[in-house]
């Protein structure tokens, strides 16, 4: 499959990517590293909180999102990166044993004022449950290489 | 420490937490597992990027901030989670070696509408390096629980 640009995304565009898995045992390493709060450590503590159960540091969803997007599309392309994040919502519980599906979304595409090798591709993501259910959306600008380098638009 | 809850946090509080070292061996693992763009695990590759070197995945730093947020007061407190990141801005690198400090505003709290035992505190995070450079900010609300719940106000 070719290296995909800027050029490649249009406004409008949706893809899925996965599903993938998510276990007891990584929800619980995830959130012993980096978000030890006992919601997402512990079934009893889960039960106690707003979460009503277990359940994965919203933090871990986004990295799991991430992990999703890289094998999806962006190891095989042109991506210079992302500075910035402009929104998550956390909408639904991401439960031990779920499978996860992405949706990408492509809001907007605009030529870089400043380089004209790059292009700017704002995402609007969804991660979906198994049960249809929306778990969180993100909203991300990223900066992808330009097939043609040309004058900004 | 007494258990801090909602009625604690005023707005323009200012605290600080950390430093935290950050190394080599831990942005190369964090990269692997979630976010494997060749200029967070290679150096050549982090060179040649908008990078200019080796640098950590941004949601790295954002796990990073979390630990010490958790670290900081979350766990000695009545906190009650979170539903949403307003934004994010990934504002420099994040180098091997470096060692962060946490800088933690309060910019707004309010009773919950919904629930008197609740109130919602407006968090504006900026992740410093040691040479005094803004890493990354993050502005999220907080559900926390009160002290002495009451009407909304």
């Amino acid at each position: 499959m070719p290296k995909l640009h800027w050029e490649d995304f249009k406004p409008g565009q949706v893809t899925e990517y996965g599903p993938r898995l998510v276990t007891r045992d990584e929800i619980i390493a995830f959130a012993t590293e980096f978000d030890p709060q006992p919601m997402h450590l512990d079934e009893a503590a889960g039960r106690a909180s707003l979460l009503k159960g277990l359940a994965a540091s919203g933090w871990h969803s986004c990295c799991i999102l991430i992990r999703m997007i890289c094998d999806g599309f962006l190891l095989n392309s042109a991506s210079m990166g992302a500075n910035a994040i402009d929104e998550v919502k956390w909408l639904s519980p991401l439960r031990p044993g779920d499978s996860v599906t992405l949706r990408a979304t492509v809001r907007e595409t605009r030529a870089s004022k400043s380089r004209p090798d790059m292009g700017l591709i704002h995402f609007h993501y969804e991660m979906m449950s198994q049960n249809g259910e929306c778990i969180m959306t993100l909203d991300t600008p990223m900066m992808m290489g330009r097939r043609s380098p040309g004058a900004a638009s």
